[in-house]
């Protein structure tokens, strides 16, 4: 178990359907995130269907801070963010999921209490509630189709929140663990192929000679190629040679 | 509609429930991607449970290309990039998905065609699936517990697409301007390799045939063959079986 205040609140406003709760549990279990809380869910508290569809995901539920209304929801908190798909008319700073996970990571730094509230599933927030919030979360969608749902929405903003805090980026892993051949490995293959291809008369016509082998041995080094795939492509060539000897 | 190939298309690998196919469509169209394409659906297509999932987002479904095998599905495409939970023996780079989807719009940006594919929703893509890729996408997620569902992975994937598209970067690529091997290029090629080296013997003992394959098919996808680095590879080879028929 995080601590409580590690990471920032996921507050669900007035959900509809535990299925939808059970399937938040999920998205923010996957990125690390415990604390969900529960402002007014219409089917009643605890939820059959939210423990059905949360499977692995339970704990999050068991745990989770079941409110009558949003003030009791977010009475130790000290910033919280509302997210919304439609602009409003309130006066409020509006922060993409990126954006606004890297604020909370700052704001937890620093010993604040964070939150972010989800609207229910049909209408999203109301403009009551986001009077409650400091600032806005707007996923940046297609403007012709934004149809997130609740557990989506969620779930973007819990994977902003593990890139927000993951310190290093996992880096593009050229080939991580794995022993890359080294130059002279590389050169003892091109050379290895070059001369079967010369025996076996590849290299045509004369004025072609030159800039065919210039491409081969280019290719080779372009390629990333790592000690087994060199072993491989020698046993390759060796095979081949076998079985041009047994014709 | 936008351009075939100005966004990656989305594979669904033999994807099992219809409504996963309708909800991933729906992901997709939330970040502005309309090209999928599906492979081997297990309910048969069209799906009218995907229809009823995709509300809103059925002209994704109309679009969608249906293939019998990943080989179809991806002979026009000349990267491909494979989502996996697992880590895997495979020798691929592994990209996070704001990684992933930046190389994409490079590559795209240069002419290439580039796709994501998603497996079934119980095991994932297969070994033999990853091997025709060209590099791996693994969403960072908690280690303990991790439970994305096909449609949210999309919708991950999705959304960095938007994410790397909305901001204008520089664009920089060592092999600008030249003619990569597409998808089917790759496959003809790993065909006739694997077939020669069939002939020759090369595939033993029994029990190491099934993964000595999957390791030379996997290896033609990780290079980054040019359309020339091709021709040269199958010039090479026939050369070869004429110097066996000629002893």
């Amino acid at each position: 178990m995080v601590s409580e205040n590690a990471q920032p609140a996921f507050v669900l406003v007035r959900p509809q359907m535990g299925e939808n709760i059970g399937a938040s549990a999920r998205a923010m279990l996957n990125f690390g995130l415990e604390q969900m809380r529960v402002v007014g869910p219409r089917d009643g508290w605890p939820s059959e269907a939210a423990f059905a569809m949360a499977s692995g995901a339970g704990r999050v539920l068991d745990a989770a801070q079941l409110s009558d209304d949003l003030a009791g929801a977010l009475e130790d908190r000290t910033f919280t963010f509302a997210t919304t798909a439609r602009p409003r008319d309130l006066t409020k700073t509006v922060y993409t999921p990126e954006q606004a996970m890297k604020e909370a990571r700052v704001r937890i730094a620093l010993g604040q209490k964070v939150a972010v509230m989800f609207g229910p599933e049909r209408a999203g927030l109301e403009n009551a509630d986001i009077a409650q919030a400091n600032a806005i979360i707007s996923v940046p969608v297609n403007p012709e189709y934004a149809s997130l749902n609740l557990a989506q929405c969620v779930l973007l903003c819990a994977y902003e929140w593990m890139r927000a805090t993951s310190e290093a980026e996992p880096v593009v892993d050229v080939l991580a663990g794995t022993e890359m051949a080294n130059g002279q490995e590389i050169e003892h293959l091109a050379k290895h192929y070059e001369e079967r291809m010369e025996e076996a008369g590849f290299f045509y016509p004369e004025h072609k000679i030159e800039s065919m082998k210039v491409n081969l041995r280019n290719m080779w080094s372009r390629m990333p190629l790592t000690r087994a795939d060199v072993q491989m492509l020698h046993g390759m060539m060796r095979q081949i040679v076998r079985w041009k000897d047994r014709s």
